[in-house]
């Protein structure tokens, strides 16, 4: 496969993530991961400081699941809209079975009054892999920008 | 056609139909859309409230010219850039005829003394058209995640 | 080369230089444009009124290594992170040499207290040509919605 077909599923996989959590289909976001996967929220300067022990860290799809089933009983998307915009990836490595590639991303909140707000800025450094022809997340490590987490921890990146 | 190929030009018309906007050649905004089309602004409240009216409705490519002419003589644009920023989009279905695809967007207005802010963020609901080699809009459908639209309703999106 | 061919590469040269910037590998941004290059910052007001200055001028890659040079010792980068998100280009001409291309951006600064601001929207007016397999800036001219740059004139956007 061509780097700029690699690109482009992986344009089009980073698209249907974005839309499941930003339309509030979020029970369908552990499926972007293989079972054995590797998720987590971190920052620049965690990751400059050697710290690997991010904000939040999943380290299988159940995990996933289990957070999105706590997400749904404390309510949080009731007040609150997210956006996601994603640029255009950078293919970083490739070993034969996975793929690794950055991607730069932002996220905009709506608040219920009206009111819109920068909700991170960053880029997702990602292990992909194929399998029976659909691309999923071996890892993705949600590297922020900012190292202030208030409320992030609670939202899918 | 495949996919790659069909979201390539789904890109670049989003990509023409953003820059006529920000580049205040809005004149050539209603040439986007088929005759017959329909544009409409609404907010995801909306949707799910089922009421299908719209804070801004248009039929017909000449509602657009119309629409056009209106904002000139209001003179909206002498003061305010704006800069869509346009994600990848997502094909939702095909019917021979047309093609559905949704595809998130943030809009970023620049005010004369300097100050930048978010100005919309959503996304949209499109059924588009090939005519003689050119895609068209049937439909937009632009859907904010705000429902507060004071300004919004001069502006096309 | 196909539109679609040209406008993947253009796509990834974009994210390359985006990257170079945002992950603070500024040395490295002085390869993404031919020895006798021209680099601009301007304003769409600036060009609207004829003024061809800029605020900020190299008109060749000598002087853009020497502003990163420049930046290194003034340390400007300690306190915050920028985030280029980049949108898909337009085709705008092509003489056989090089392919010109306007592509619109928008630059979200995350400062070390955790808050972030929108730094500068705009778009980018490019000449490109292929040298030995690789796509580089003949002429990069930066215009910024905003007239007012304060802070700008010391980031490479």
């Amino acid at each position: 496969m061509s780097d700029a077909e690699m690109l482009f599923r992986i344009a089009s996989l980073n698209a249907a993530y974005a839309a499941a959590i930003d339309d509030d289909r979020l029970e369908e976001w552990p499926d972007f991961f293989i079972d054995d996967c590797l998720y987590k929220i971190t920052s620049a300067e965690n990751l400059r400081d050697g710290n690997e022990a991010g904000i939040v860290y999943a380290d299988s799809r159940a995990m996933l699941a289990d957070r999105v089933l706590a997400l749904r009983r404390a309510n949080i998307y009731e007040r609150q809209a997210y956006r996601h915009i994603i640029g255009a990836s950078r293919l970083t490595a490739s070993d034969g079975t996975d793929i690794s590639a950055e991607t730069p991303f932002l996220v905009v909140r709506t608040m219920r009054d009206g009111q819109l707000d920068l909700f991170v800025a960053g880029r997702y450094r990602d292990r992909l892999r194929d399998g029976a022809g659909k691309l999923r997340f071996v890892e993705r490590v949600v590297i922020c920008d900012s190292s202030h987490f208030d409320t992030l921890v609670a939202i899918p990146l």
